[in-house]
């Protein structure tokens, strides 16, 4: 049979299930990518599976994110991280040495690998003819422990590319364009394969921008084959030899077909506060702006930043307007310094930042109140850049820099000059001084993990219980979204590495009671009910350890959003449904469920019953748990899981 | 009479009072220097005063200090002051045009005229032949407003410098040995004046750096003459019109005199944690550093940055090490970049951050809990990085490079190599993209301050009552400090544009209580009584106004702390002090204290009577106020008293 280069990677990878389009396979994973505001739970959750060393041919820990050091808290978990990257085997890029998808892609990603990552941003790296795929936390220390991670088969959404991009149109249009027609949730349960005669005009940092905003679509993965482009781009970093030739086969087909003729291509821009909200850059000439704000793995490439300098070289950024230049690797810099375009960047008047991801994820750089930012980010989710009711534009590095110089959104077509042409550098610099190698296995053994006061182990959790007398501490409606279960934002950021402290702000938005009322629980357990979509929004998983850290063993409730409940499963709290939905009525909170024999219960049938107890009211529900995920419950969730197979 | 050139600038500039050391003088202030962190309060007090347009030569507003914009708090004041600039006629320099005292420097700086700046290491541009000194916001709010700037006349300490410094020896070396023989306190009420042979030997620049930590030995102000480099300086500015010579009379005298042969100089290392704790580099080597920061306004110069460039370049920084580059200013950087220094120090594997004062006023790159970290700035007061407990040692460029290639503090004379030349770029740019001028008068008038929803105006103060009841709201004991009346922070100084904000926090640490009873006091008024040098510490002139909102209206102490007498008086809180000491025994929290014809008292005696109401016992009390200080007073303070001078 005629394969695509996303089936023959699956196949190539396949551990279970079938490649039937929405069944759950197993995947073995090559290669991982953590980054530093998920990275530090991911290694506490190695820490707590006993891991020895990472079973992958090549895990990565970058340092990214939480750049800004206003205490010791963000320095305290680099050091913790650069520890942890010791003791388990992984490379660990330092702080200050660029974005994780770009770095990834110059000096570790090979054609023909899976690569998961905890950001969603991961499948940037299927421009290297790689299956790449953003996840949560612990699945990706599961892959880093040699598990296979679990996800359903996807359809593969085939789009050919014909024509070439028109001079003032990029790559970021291509994807712009697929935004334009399918809007954010067009990608779902899908992979995106690239091909067609178009794929010879993008270069390999090109494609890296249009893979990386499949995240936007919310596609599984996208994919690129792995062609001479890729070949010149591996022997530009001196990887030569990671090569391989990676191509669909000549009868292959899609579940899905697609196709953009790149010489229709305008320039697009995203309007606030959706991707997905996709028009001509003509549709809002004239627009007012404050900011224009070049970087982030949606437009990492040297070319991409050269071509913002051409464009003003010898100009002056407007009066009123921040043109903020944001390098994405320290290789790229280094090459950008060399080349000259920083002089002509410098001279026309931009701010120049720290290497990462900065102000893409509210990182600095938020707009003020009242005015619009153009950014080249992939996303402009409101609230997002740190101001609350912030305007964010996503635009491509033409428009960002012809409307740096104009003060007001312009299409670039109209700068009176001629098209720059950017040519690669010529002694192209390869840098891993930053990007600190892994140790061998044997003196990994004697690494201790550094941990700064803000940093604390998660705590051992115990088994399933067999019997279980909870009481109901919260009961909530429908659609309580993760951000109402624990809530993100600067306030609560900095303890993403402290269970016992961010714990404290588990359901503070719906009562704040919950916090101390769950305390008194730790040892006997309580339950809460809930209604329809519960745990909808956000795959964040401290969503679930939280609550697990305070006590709750069972959630009750009309229905689960899928991924939080993949989440409550993986610590060990039981997720639950009303047989008869009427049921929810009898309950209220400060009842008392009554669980027997529930070990050999869950085992032996997804349906239940529980008693109220007092009335004596039984209740009839069920679980929908697979064998494996039972296992799991059984021994209290994937931590215990994962430590006895380590044994 | 022999001047020497601090006596010559200040005759130059004496408004009133005798030129004896220790009498108040009035001098006519030339140019002021505000930065964002004071800016805004002081440009709020310009707009409360009713100012039309700055009456002074020169006034520039900088943006520095809070570059890190995480909402939209810190945008919002970039915007406010950039508004108020143009309203009032001053220079804005955008953020990300550097540092306030190097900008100033290069762009602004005149020898022979006067600096008042609400920035403690104003008196660096002592090194242009200025008297450049630092004061509280509201006095650098009289100075643009045209008033004199009172001050006590000072000693004049004049150190003659003899020698040239040894290889590996720098300028920071100069200004470390005289902390090492005379510690924080040693230039108290004088200005520091430099003069002789080894003059020569030093750059513009180099001066500069001397000048700059003259704040930390306590001193007015640093003042060098002004010769034939500061000339060329000049020149190389594209300012050499705006040179004058100003040198000290062939037989002018010192107040005190001093020696300091460079010869004889070694690397020196200010030690945790404070500027005063010297010793040279070979006493503390081999200590193993964790950060190695270079940049502020205490080595801000091309050489400066070149030398570790040349240093580290074709090495690699130690791993573990994070070498923190912060460029002093975008000019500095330009210039950097176009003679390759970036690219060797970007090769050897340091971090670039965005050009501002980050790390040296604590906002990022604070160190990790229990790890040195080795800086290039004035300052390393306890907790000053942003981390409590922190370990940080201060030195030169020299040493800071060094250590960094070896991972602990590194004697830099050791180094195999040879001591490099630095060169002054051939071309050296100037930059003022980022530096807007002020606006015609005509056109400022039209230009209404930008206020973002943090910003708030400064409310109406009403003049000093006849008659006052006042019931006293705390009774302090002793050395109360300005900390403790108003603390800073992270967590308080987002809202140092936003009076009604900041007052929340007012007394907080004594006593939680006071905001909400102050608040029902705002029409009617209330006291405070305290013991000893109430209100040391830090200038902070909010540590005034805050209680002023909450409605304080007398200070009732045995004695005052300089600093916050002068707040209390500028913002109309009769600060009065007991006759007989003992009385401080008779009065109790909740007592409340009667006035009568206050206003005439003040003004004919600086004893009265007060009454405590209900017991009918008086008690003696005086006030130390200057006729223009009651005027001030009767007025309701500085604001209202200028307020009535600009009709």
């Amino acid at each position: 049979m005629a394969l695509n280069v996303t089936q023959k990677l699956i196949k190539d990878h396949l551990v279970s299930g079938e490649m039937t389009p929405g069944s759950e396979i197993g995947l073995k994973i090559d290669q991982t990518l953590t980054q530093d505001a998920t990275g530090t739970m991911v290694m506490l959750e190695l820490e707590a599976m006993n891991l020895d060393y990472a079973k992958t041919e090549a895990s990565a820990q970058y340092v990214d994110h939480n750049l800004i050091q206003v205490d010791n808290k963000n320095p305290d978990d680099h050091l913790f991280l650069e520890s942890a990257a010791k003791r388990f085997g992984l490379y660990y890029s330092r702080p200050g040495n660029g974005v994780s998808h770009p770095v990834h892609m110059q000096r570790l990603a090979k054609p023909g690998k899976t690569l998961l990552g905890s950001d969603s941003h991961t499948c940037a790296n299927g421009c290297m003819g790689m299956l790449a795929m953003g996840a949560g936390g612990i699945d990706v220390a599961m892959a880093i422990a040699g598990e296979p991670f679990y996800v359903k088969m996807p359809e593969v959404w085939g789009v050919k590319l014909t024509g070439d991009l028109p001079e003032w149109v990029s790559a970021k249009d291509v994807i712009f364009e697929l935004l334009r027609r399918h809007d954010v949730k067009g990608g779902v349960g899908k992979v995106i394969e690239y091909y067609g005669p178009g794929l010879k005009k993008l270069s390999a940092m090109d494609r890296h921008v249009i893979a990386n905003m499949g995240a936007e679509l919310g596609a599984t993965g996208t994919v690129f084959p792995s062609d001479k482009e890729v070949k010149r781009f591996l022997k530009e970093q001196g990887r030569e030899e990671d090569w391989i030739e990676l191509k669909g086969d000549r009868r292959a087909s899609y579940d899905v077909d697609e196709e953009i003729n790149m010489d229709e291509l305008v320039p697009l821009v995203a309007k606030p506060s959706s991707p997905g909200n996709v028009v001509p850059v003509t549709e809002v000439e004239g627009e007012p702006i404050y900011q224009s704000y070049i970087g982030s793995s949606a437009n990492p490439g040297f070319r991409d930043f050269a071509m913002v300098a051409e464009i003003v070289k010898g100009k002056q950024v407007a009066e009123g307007v921040s043109l903020d230049i944001n390098p994405t690797s320290r290789q790229m810099l280094t090459n950008f310094v060399q080349e000259g375009h920083m002089a002509s960047l410098l001279q026309a008047g931009s701010r120049l930042h720290q290497a990462g991801c900065n102000g893409c994820i509210g990182m600095g750089q938020a707009p003020a109140t009242g005015r619009n930012s153009l950014r080249t980010t992939p996303r402009n989710f409101p609230g997002r850049s740190g101001t609350r009711e912030d305007s964010v534009y996503l635009c491509g590095p033409e428009v960002a820099a012809a409307s740096a110089l104009t003060g007001k959104i312009t299409d670039p077509r109209k700068l009176d000059m001629e098209y720059p042409k950017i040519k690669n550098p010529k002694n192209p610099k390869v840098d891993n001084n930053l990007l600190d190698e892994p140790i061998p296995q044997g003196q990994a053994r004697h690494v201790e993990l550094h941990k700064g006061p803000n940093i604390a182990s998660i705590p051992e959790m115990d088994e399933l219980p067999n019997q279980l007398e909870v009481s109901i501490l919260l009961k909530m409606g429908d659609n309580i979204s993760t951000d109402e279960i624990l809530a993100g934002g600067a306030r609560v950021l900095p303890f993403r590495s402290n269970l016992p402290e961010i714990s404290k702000f588990t359901f503070e938005i719906i009562d704040e009671s919950y916090y101390d009322r769950g305390m008194e629980t730790r040892e006997i357990g309580h339950a809460v009910v809930g209604g329809y979509n519960y745990g909808q929004g956000s795959s964040r998983e401290h969503a679930a350890l939280a609550p697990r850290f305070l006590g709750l063993r069972v959630a009750l409730v009309k229905d689960f959003a899928r991924i939080h409940w993949q989440n409550l499963v993986n610590f060990g709290i039981l997720p639950i449904t009303f047989v008869h939905e009427e049921d929810y009525q009898k309950l209220e909170q400060g009842d008392v469920l009554e669980f027997t024999n529930l070990r050999e219960k869950i085992q032996h049938s997804n349906q239940f019953k529980i008693t109220i107890k007092g009335t004596g009211e039984e209740i009839e529900v069920e679980h929908a748990l697979s064998a494996r995920q039972i296992d799991m419950m059984l021994h209290g969730g994937l931590i215990n899981w994962m430590k006895q197979r380590q044994v």
